[in-house]
């Protein structure tokens, strides 16, 4: 194998399993190669994404040390593809009767969906997030990459409990587009007690999905380490859960005008 | 920039968006390289890539051709993942009362449900599939990772219209399990006329959704490429759709004795 063909391995091995901790020895036995060769490939390869901005590879050093992939890019980056987003999303064909923005086609495009991810798992990289939690439906894709960049599992909180979960927690809270009490359940298997989780989720008016989503967490002992939104509303300003970044935020729907006012957030409130 | 470098650069766009047709201008233009030094680079990458089961690079020739890379594996290494996967999925903890067998965390972890979708995708990949569909809710990661590998969206079928979708197209089916009346919908939006899908699911017992979701995409003219499910149950052998390939099948689940009898299957159901 040349040297470039063991780099194209590498990189392919890495870049699949964004967050996965590869060992050294296993690169190096499966090249039939030293792993001062590896440490050199890897460094080359840090150094050219690091100038391409195409996401990190981590070394970490020691006995139990490797190497992994993660998927986060600059702040430049980051705004770039949000500024894309927030343009697609504008759209006047996307104004739905009564004021509401169609979104599902982006949010369930592969790609769109693994760049929301990303810039969620570059935003809450340093959350030490364990589990990445959404609720059903919308959320989903984008909770499951987010997840995979960060090479966490997701968890799914449900609009009613299920038979095939086993037992599970439930609480009522009050959504708060609609002011109606709906039900959030979770299985007691899907989630340890005491376990750090990062919230995901589409969309963000009144906030109260979100403060659901706390309250339930809360009853697993969950510490949540951070909230992150696509389109969070403007008004109401105050949402009834205290932190959470958005990556847009939408200022009006104006039907009449056939106009959307969707502009991406630069200050980031920090969790 | 090293040819090395080059080549981690060249591998790490190509493995992150799977489907995605580069031009190789693109890619010359990017490097400051000539052409043929690309093809060059993509040559041992495809050859290496072949040698280790790691998917295909495919190069597509003439002016409007590219370059771009497909999840596809040999029948051997979906073999071992299927087993692999049926291994896990027969841990006699995961019995739940009423003979379920809890699977959430499996297709909610995001590298399990990469290897289901790049397993339809394997199975799949000469179906010509435009569109990757599957109905709410636990199908969904398995399907979007499906689309993501076959580069192509996911349309997800709902159990109810929603007021931030615009008009929809509505059906009853009759849900196999339960024999009660269950409906389906799809935004009018979200799939044009004509449109050819490949359906990806997680269980599948009488066959009853899947019929509903052949049902309901008849109603916008779509050609059904494909069934794919995870988990499909021996009995009853008569499922409500013709064509269908599941990874596993599930034998029996013994409450008593704590046994799950799942086995991937060999021979599959040609659509």
């Amino acid at each position: 194998m040349r040297r470039s063909q063991r780099m194209a391995v590498l990189i392919q091995r890495l870049v699949e399993q964004p967050g996965r901790v590869f060992t050294l020895s296993e690169f190096a036995r499966e090249f039939g190669a030293g792993k001062s060769s590896i440490s050199e490939d890897l460094a080359l390869a840090r150094e050219v994404f690091a100038e391409d901005d195409l996401g990190r590879i981590e070394t970490y050093p020691g006995a139990t040390g490797g190497v992994s992939y993660l998927p986060v890019r600059s702040a430049e980056r980051l705004a770039k593809s949000t500024g894309a987003l927030a343009a697609l999303l504008s759209a006047p064909d996307r104004i739905l009767p009564g004021g509401f923005v169609f979104m599902t086609d982006v949010l369930f495009a592969p790609s769109w969906a693994q760049a929301i991810g990303e810039a969620f798992a570059t935003t809450f990289a340093g959350a030490g997030a364990e589990y990445v939690v959404t609720v059903e439906t919308k959320g989903i894709p984008i909770a499951l990459m987010t997840a995979r960049a960060l090479g966490r599992p997701m968890v799914l909180l449900r609009r009613d409990s299920r038979v095939t979960e086993g037992s599970s927690v439930s609480i009522n809270y009050v959504s708060g587009s609609s002011q109606r009490i709906q039900t959030m359940s979770l299985p007691r298997r899907a989630l340890p007690q005491g376990a750090r989780a990062l919230i995901v989720d589409d969309f963000m008016k009144g906030g109260g999905t979100a403060r659901g989503m706390v309250d339930l967490l809360g009853e697993f002992g969950a510490r949540v380490v951070g909230i992150g939104v696509v389109v969070a509303t403007a008004e109401p300003a105050n949402k009834r859960v205290d932190g959470y970044t958005a990556l847009l935020r939408l200022e009006a729907v104006d039907e009449e005008a056939r106009r959307i006012s969707l502009r991406p957030l630069t200050e980031r409130p920090s969790w």
